[in-house]
């Protein structure tokens, strides 16, 4: 039986469950939801980082990342944070739709994947 | 090539499939949709249950969770029910959207991941 | 550390990633749009069949599908597609769920973890 560490756990989630190798996350928002689109989701990333490192992984070992936008016209301006984030040569699948997140003042949201 | 398991097949899809020891369930609604919001999650959480455990799982072993609210405005009623019944110390990554439901009588939907 | 493979990379996501004996494809919209659900959802599971076998996997060994339908009332069109694909005996966990995709011209997106 392989062994579960958990991350961060409240009394609903925990921000990070990692099983072997394989590490899930729970769905990112910005803790400054103040922002637009693209510092909302340049805060996520950084939040995103912070959460692989204390799983002994990082961005080059993301294999998938499911993004949830609330306007999915603002497509755009996820991916300029996300392109000048991601590691060239080691991006991971990733899917993207529109969806109404938990809270008005969230844009957008992602749930990752990686390689521990 | 390490082998799969599938539960509760029928002509689209299988309720649980296990690879190696991984076990990934379909999303599940309640069976009994006449119900509101925590009385549907608390039905689908029991049929979670059921399936882990013919995989040899169990709710103290799930990674992930990604629970779909026809109504994000019901987000309490759907976590009361949760709550009550998620393994504190053992709580799963998880990620919370609205999304309009294969039929509207279905309030929530809610698919997991789990170690086997 | 468990080597990952990846496939199709652009500058934002790559195809497919293989970690281990996993799969993690990009979700997938159709590549021929101008198509109703039915042909959308054909021309998808063609690109999906594609993809595996590039990774050393092919349908009868996915583990999870996820649907995203830009309306949930063509859910019947795209199960006529999908079950004319499915291997009977090998059939994946799958959730489905009505989102709004990254371009109007998309009508069914799909999300799928395979064994390699």
């Amino acid at each position: 039986m392989t062994d579960i560490k958990r991350m961060e756990t409240s009394a609903r989630m925990s921000q990070a469950v990692v099983h072997g190798d394989t590490v899930y996350l729970s769905g990112q928002v910005s803790n400054q939801p103040a922002g637009d689109v693209k510092g909302q989701t340049a805060a996520i990333l950084t939040q995103i980082d912070g959460l692989l490192s204390q799983c002994g992984s990082d961005k080059t070992r993301i294999l998938s990342a499911t993004i949830y936008l609330a306007d999915v016209s603002t497509f755009d301006q996820m991916n300029e944070s996300w392109e000048a984030w991601a590691a060239p040569g080691a991006l991971p699948a990733r899917t993207t739709i529109e969806a109404k997140l938990a809270s008005p003042e969230y844009l957008v949201e992602i749930t990752v994947i990686a390689a521990a």
